[in-house]
């Protein structure tokens, strides 16, 4: 046996992982995305092509690794929504920070690159409900069924159109470039959401 | 001077015009997006490629064009919305007409394409823009304003808010394929904006 298969096997194998999916990162932000391929990631990274198809079956699926590690970093394992009792602050606290997360450049063009791939493939598109989207609306959800039992929010609401209301105007915007990200429209869309949505 | 020139030329440009933006929507229907090629699109047209080239600059110029047509077909040379005085049921049979349209498969190709190309070219969402969603937005505005002049819908409303609130939610459900696309859904996201701008 050599050292291959023991700690320092485990230790590179983490090191060459984060230099791949930081490689991505930083392709995906500087380059057309239909001009970022698995051979720039790997030269980038400074591994071999095959390492990464080791390990992901297309350049979709290391985009979506590269999304999904920057989330795992910001959140920690588990993902929790402020609760201090106040819903519409709470909220605006989430909402100005999701609009900053848009207009962030870098974030922009990974999450841009990963829409349009996920509007065409069914399994990335399930792979992403179920790896992001759907732990992030149980998180959300969560924060409401407690708004819901401190009668801070109708108590019948349905809470998959509640979300819908609160984020999908942001996404659109976002996604067609056709209006301004800013806090004061994070916080209109809260506003909205609480007159929508109130008890 | 051949008759090339002569009236029977423009039948000729029209007719094969026609056939192209056919044979586009036939294509997009039927192939996945990627293997949809102008060269196919000529084949199935029964013209040349450069047919195609000399009139379009590539392959999504095609596919827009071919969706404007469609919208120009439904909706006349100016596009207005029902106002019969009853906000809650024009915008209801709007949104159900909408919701319709999202879950017609042959739509759903043609719009899922053209929505991955838009969010990659700025210059295709310009045209989008100015061509599609702001003569749709103007029109939908001005049955929003003739309901708060009737007292309907809160004066100081900001009317592009009141449509992200209203379209929004539906076209992520569709990107994203998060839910059902019911006449129920049209209807609750009417129900939503009333509330939320009510007077």
């Amino acid at each position: 046996m050599s050292d291959e298969m023991g700690p320092g096997h485990s230790r590179r194998k983490e090191r060459s992982r984060q230099a791949i999916l930081a490689a991505t990162r930083a392709l995906v932000a500087e380059e057309a995305y239909e001009k970022v391929t698995v051979e720039a990631i790997a030269a980038r990274a400074g591994v071999g092509k095959q390492t990464i198809y080791r390990r992901w079956p297309s350049k979709s699926a290391v985009v979506f690794a590269a999304l999904l590690d920057l989330s795992e970093d910001a959140d920690g394992q588990s993902i929790t929504l402020p609760d201090t009792g106040d819903l519409e602050a709470d909220l605006k606290l989430v909402m100005r920070a999701s609009v900053k997360e848009f207009a962030d450049p870098a974030f922009d063009r990974l999450i841009r690159a990963l829409t349009t791939e996920i509007a065409q493939d069914a399994a990335l598109a399930a792979e992403y409900r179920e790896k992001l989207a759907e732990p992030m609306a149980a998180a959300k959800k969560a924060r409401l069924r407690s708004a819901q039992r401190a009668g801070r929010l109708d108590a019948e609401a349905d809470l998959d159109l509640v979300l819908e209301v609160l984020y999908a105007p942001l996404f659109q915007r976002w996604l067609h470039r056709s209006g301004p990200l800013t806090t004061a429209y994070a916080d209109s869309l809260v506003d909205v959401t609480l007159r929508a949505f109130g008890p």
